[in-house]
């Protein structure tokens, strides 16, 4: 009898590092240092990425099929398989941020399609079918505010809604899937999965810092965003006495700290992953000689705990009313995004696991604070999912760096977890 | 013998406001409310604005010249005057911010003609020519940071280094008065005349609030702007720990209120002259879920008293030093704007003030907040200026506004000053 470690060793590092280099030809930038790409949805670059990346399913044996809003699967059944059976998925995306990095994304798809070569080259007695999935927009640069594809996939949004979204310049996300030959047809439905499994980077430096090449993820924090805009008074900024002001931009900057310090309270009282930012702050007029009259500030909170990331809104809701009391603003509140945190389920980290311990990958639990596209479809079907170490905790970034051996230590795991999840058989 | 009341009883308010009307059609924007105007130093608005003002120059028997920086100077020799002696001046700037106002600079330019007008009606006998003066570029929208033919008329700046200044397309000062057929020869020399004078719009609300229709300013306050960056580390929303960032905004945030209070401190000890302002605040990425990386704050403090002004300063400086250690963010600091407080001359307010008594209007002594071309003539000259009343307060605006008869008192005040500093004889 054959154990799960015999196709995790079939993974050829080479090969996936060959796809994930080739993809990151496709919107390359010039950069000083390091290696960068822009990939937005529904652009010439997006083609080129799309179109290699079906050809290397194709390559592999794979059907593809590409759905009404862009997501791109490749399906293999195995020979002895049941093909109508519940597959086991894994994937991730291929879209990036401007200038972003060239694992983001790319590792989980190309991983995933290194598993099922290693599979298919381990000749794995598997009983369900593999599906290799890419989703749409997952960094939310273009149409949406990200894991567009997911929504779609796992039933949050409709594919009517989702095609209708535009860009900055009014195209759609219909028209600009049209424009590139990526329009499809019909939903890629996750709940008919099995199971799912995302390897991705991990976008913050825990791995490196405690020197463990997997991370098993737990679960992935919610986000919830506010919208918050102090309406104070422009006044010239020599004439108007300091009694006598409402100034907008001192008010918004209590507001920054109450965000952090609130945050803090909570890290203090309940551990240290709840995390609070004002990431964005806008000013008007914004000239120096001009008693700042408007603010608007973008404010991210994210826990593992819903209870916690409430506890921070409140405080902002509460800095908000003393704000209004004592300096006079007028001040207003939306929450217009509002995801609550997610847990992997047992029977993928398990899976993970012990093909972690049966490779001899060391691994080490943690909480994703980024979002992903497995926050959607864990709602749907169970799900697992993996880090592999960014240097420096670096993404977004030319500088993000993965190196090449912990990319194919993350997908001998993944490779071993779709082997245990697809039930390999006795040869 | 005739009195210094009876000049001033010859200022015409309808040919004063059809003055300023006229000149408010240059350049006017459509507003909903209230009457604005752009007219941005060298262009097409600016040629017409200075057009209008030479043509009404000549039809009072102005000799016209223009210097090189377009400072323009209407001069007229009264009969029996000495055309040697050194001439009284008024006058101010015609130019004004992006959608500005119709008052700022324009009531100071139209109420020196008018001034002039009516001690030509009113046949005074004087003993010095008088100058009318529009300066070039005094709201610095285009090519500096303001006051800047003023600047050039008191030896603060050369005439080339004014001529090569650049606007943010790379027109030069030079070649955008060529354009127009402003750019004249020679250089205004505020040094000669024997004194100065400018009426202005207060840009607060003094007069307003104490019902009071002039407003004689006793000293302009200084003002010092600092450009501070403040250098943290861009970090993902989600995925950086709390104890882990190095938050550019928080800390930019801690110095907004540091301003703020220590500000408010020197308010409590010396007086609510002192005003400082942080009007500028910009962060990079800018992004709701990045932590900023990068802020660059715009701070401007005012006082009539330079040592509270570099007390504000002096916060300033400790503020950033604390935040290095505290927060570990790395600060620049600069201070490339810096002009003193400067005391408005004796026989000048004088003049003004007994010009008024002799009119009937009452008036009441203040500060002037905002910069203006006197603090730099004052510099080379006695000087002195009043203010009209501000409609709520409110300039740089389509909504500033000051009644016409007050623009007529603030005129009449002037006319008496410069009757008497021009030395009236007896008839």
């Amino acid at each position: 009898m054959n154990t799960i470690e015999e196709p995790a060793r079939c993974v050829d590092a080479d090969r996936l590092r060959d796809d994930i280099e080739t993809n990151a030809e496709y919107g390359a930038i010039a950069v000083a240092e390091g290696r960068g790409r822009t990939v937005l949805p529904g652009t010439e670059a997006n083609r080129r990425v799309r179109e290699y990346f079906v050809e290397r399913l194709e390559d592999a044996g794979l059907d593809v099929r590409v759905d009404a809003v862009g997501n791109v699967v490749g399906r293999w059944v195995p020979d002895g398989a049941d093909p109508d059976a519940a597959a086991v998925a894994a994937g991730s995306h291929l879209d990036s941020v401007p200038e972003g990095g060239i694992f983001d994304g790319v590792l989980g798809v190309y991983g995933a399609l290194e598993a099922v070569r290693a599979l298919q080259e381990a000749d794995a007695d598997l009983g369900r079918p593999v599906e290799v999935v890419c989703f749409t927009e997952e960094e939310g640069t273009r149409f949406s505010n990200g894991v567009l594809g997911s929504a779609v996939a796992s039933g949050q949004q409709s594919v009517e809604e989702a095609l209708a979204l535009e860009d900055d310049d009014g195209i759609s996300l219909d028209d600009a899937l049209t424009d590139i030959g990526a329009r499809g047809t019909g939903r890629l439905d996750a709940s008919a999965w099995d199971s799912w499994l995302e390897v991705h980077v991990e976008q913050s430096s825990r791995l490196e810092d405690a020197n463990v090449p997997v991370g098993i993820v737990t679960s992935i924090t919610g986000t919830i965003r506010c919208e918050v805009e102090v309406q104070g008074e422009a006044n010239h900024a020599g004439c108007a006495a300091m009694h006598d002001r409402t100034d907008a931009l001192a008010a918004a900057s209590e507001l920054v700290l109450d965000v952090e310090g609130a945050t803090e309270d909570v890290v203090a009282e309940k551990g240290e992953t709840v995390v609070g930012t004002v990431g964005k702050l806008d000013v008007s007029p914004n000239a120096v000689n001009v008693v700042p009259g408007h603010a608007e500030l973008g404010i991210d909170i994210r826990d593992v705990e819903y209870d916690s990331m409430e506890a921070v809104v409140g405080a902002v809701e509460s800095s908000l009313a003393r704000l209004e009391a004592e300096r006079g603003v007028d001040t207003t509140f939306e929450r217009p995004y509002d995801i609550e945190p997610i847990a992997m389920h047992d029977r993928c980290t398990t899976a993970l696991s012990e093909a972690a311990a049966e490779s001899g990958v060391s691994t080490m639990e943690l909480h994703s604070g980024a979002g992903h596209d497995t926050m959607h479809v864990a709602k749907v079907t169970d799900s697992g999912m993996i880090f592999a170490p960014s240097r420096d905790g670096i993404s977004h970034n030319p500088l993000e760096w993965t190196g090449w051996e912990s990319c194919a230590s993350a997908t001998r795991v993944l490779t071993g977890a779709i082997a245990e999840l697809a039930g390999t058989m006795s040869s």
